[in-house]
């Protein structure tokens, strides 16, 4: 099932290091995120080694996804929180720090310090329409 | 298709307010943010009203999210990007202003000063085992 056998996720993916499971299935695997951003922070992955999420098969991700809604109500209902961020990072420049996709799901306090930096900007004239060609060209 | 005549969501749905697209299908539309984080930011949303994302059904969202994968490289190839975040902010705790589900596409660049703020902490004795337990009897 592992495509690389250096990988900590894989080695939790197939068994050889342990884990706190909350649910697998045949593609995935949830479980506790050890150094947690919060209680009840968990991650999902593929049991597959995919570095990065553009790499991932559109129809695995999409069978992924389809658990998060009961996931993070069930982490929600554990934790008594008030919401949850569910964040990927893609790229050591995103802060992916472990080099096989996850997903992670952080559920949320007032007062937590957590949550991205929301340094939002603007386009300047005519540039967000360019950008939109662009990425439609490149989706083509 | 809306469930929410007042939601700027919905609106963009439906087309009443127009929006930079970069694809839609039956259930789902990804348009740029006009409020980016970095150039090329992108939402993904679903055409129907949903607040959370713990509230859509798993199908669906498994729907939307097999777009990901190409709608992120597409992002990538067009900005010259080094990575992305995939971001879904549920709940105004946790940093959601529009209350119609949205998911996040953010390329990233070095010295971008954005991602998420990993405040990483650990479990004491036993706290890891009991919240793992109680998520697992909140999924069952």
């Amino acid at each position: 099932m592992s495509g690389s056998t250096e990988c900590v996720f894989c080695k939790i993916a197939t068994g050889e290091i342990p884990c706190l499971k909350l649910f697998e299935d045949e593609d995935c695997l949830a479980f506790l995120d050890i150094g947690p951003l919060a209680e009840g922070h968990a991650l999902l992955i593929p049991k597959r080694h995919y570095q990065s999420l553009a790499d991932l098969p559109g129809a695995q991700l999409g069978r992924m996804a389809a658990h998060l809604p009961r996931l993070a109500a069930a982490i929600v209902q554990a934790t008594e929180a008030e919401g949850f961020n569910v964040l990927q990072n893609d790229g050591q420049v995103a802060g992916q720090v472990v080099p096989h996709v996850h997903i992670h799901v952080v559920p949320r306090r007032p007062g937590d310090s957590l949550g991205y930096r929301w340094n939002a900007g603007s386009y300047p004239a005519g540039r967000a329409e360019e950008l939109c060609t662009e990425i439609r060209r490149a989706l083509a």
